[in-house]
């Protein structure tokens, strides 16, 4: 299959594109600077732009979205929009610009996370974004067309981000990201839709 | 107590209203017209002028907020955003702005609905706000300071909309709306947080 990865040099999406690859997968890579597309997802017409040089495509993976992290009480309203539009808007855009260009049966494999479901202190905007993303999932797999179809991976800590971020998770069982990008695999090459991979 | 209740005019504001007012409680109605305050959700100037003309309140009920109806293939960025901001930022927003105005053990009631869970045709924007909205609450719940609390009421179609939505929700159980007006009393007497009642 010809996937574009959006993200794809990150933790997560350095994985993915790995895994993809060993499965025989010709991977285009798209993200903010050193991959084959440039792409800034917070802003539809780059969007735009990546998929006119993507071509059609098979499958749209995403391990790609930031929020800021700040306590509740130190943050703004626009902190709260910039995570919105970060990780959840930008993802949901991908799939709503996509959704015409890519084939029949493609499928999108957005990134949401634990904090959908548990959260951590200074959290509350990647949580806002990932439960947005959660139900959009189960919600736009009902209407996508042709056989297209719409996972999200829902990872918690990663076992190679435990010296970035381990403070923060302190008690979450931390996996190898090579189990996340394993549902990367699953998604797109299985046959599921609006299913939430919690890792 | 005295009670702040965002979108008090609607079948479920009504309802909530009249359920606190048997309760005994002082509730201070806000919402586009035809309220003690006037107010629009989402413009956060608007919030900060209801929250000073409210004075200190003991609970903050939100029973307002609003998402385009579309098909996926004929939603815009525009309308994506807009759902984003007319049920998810606008009641971010109400306790961002107003936890550092109400009372030390002050609750915070919201509203999602069945969608975040279970999706239905041209509801996918509706999805997107109520999932936002529900990991946004149970995260919020351990970050609000003193004592406050937060919690989401999260229905299924109303028994009362049942003439105006109930194509959109066929095979769903219906329930009554005073069925979700007792989870505003419950979440605002009791002393749950971070709790998302299906009804």
């Amino acid at each position: 299959m010809k996937i574009l990865l959006v993200g794809a040099n990150g933790t997560l999406g350095q994985s993915v594109r790995a895994a993809l690859r060993e499965r025989g997968h010709d991977v285009l890579s798209a993200s903010r600077k050193d991959s084959d597309i440039a792409v800034d997802i917070t802003d539809p017409r780059s969007i735009q732009a990546m998929y006119e040089r993507a071509g059609r495509v098979d499958a749209v993976a995403c391990a790609a979205g930031s929020v800021p992290w700040r306590q509740l009480s130190e943050l703004s309203h626009q902190d709260m929009l910039d995570g919105m539009v970060g990780k959840a808007l930008s993802q949901v855009e991908l799939v709503r610009q996509g959704s015409p260009l890519v084939s029949e049966s493609a499928s999108f494999t957005l990134i949401t996370g634990v904090l959908a479901r548990d959260p951590i202190f200074t959290g509350t905007v990647a949580s806002l974004a990932n439960g947005a993303v959660e139900s959009f999932v189960r919600a736009a797999a009902i209407e996508l067309p042709h056989r297209q179809r719409i996972n999200a991976v829902s990872p918690t800590v990663f076992t190679e981000s435990l010296a970035e971020y381990g403070d923060a998770f302190i008690g979450f069982e931390p996996e190898p990201v090579r189990k996340s990008a394993q549902a990367y695999v699953r998604s797109i090459e299985g046959h599921q839709t609006g299913r939430i991979f919690e890792i």
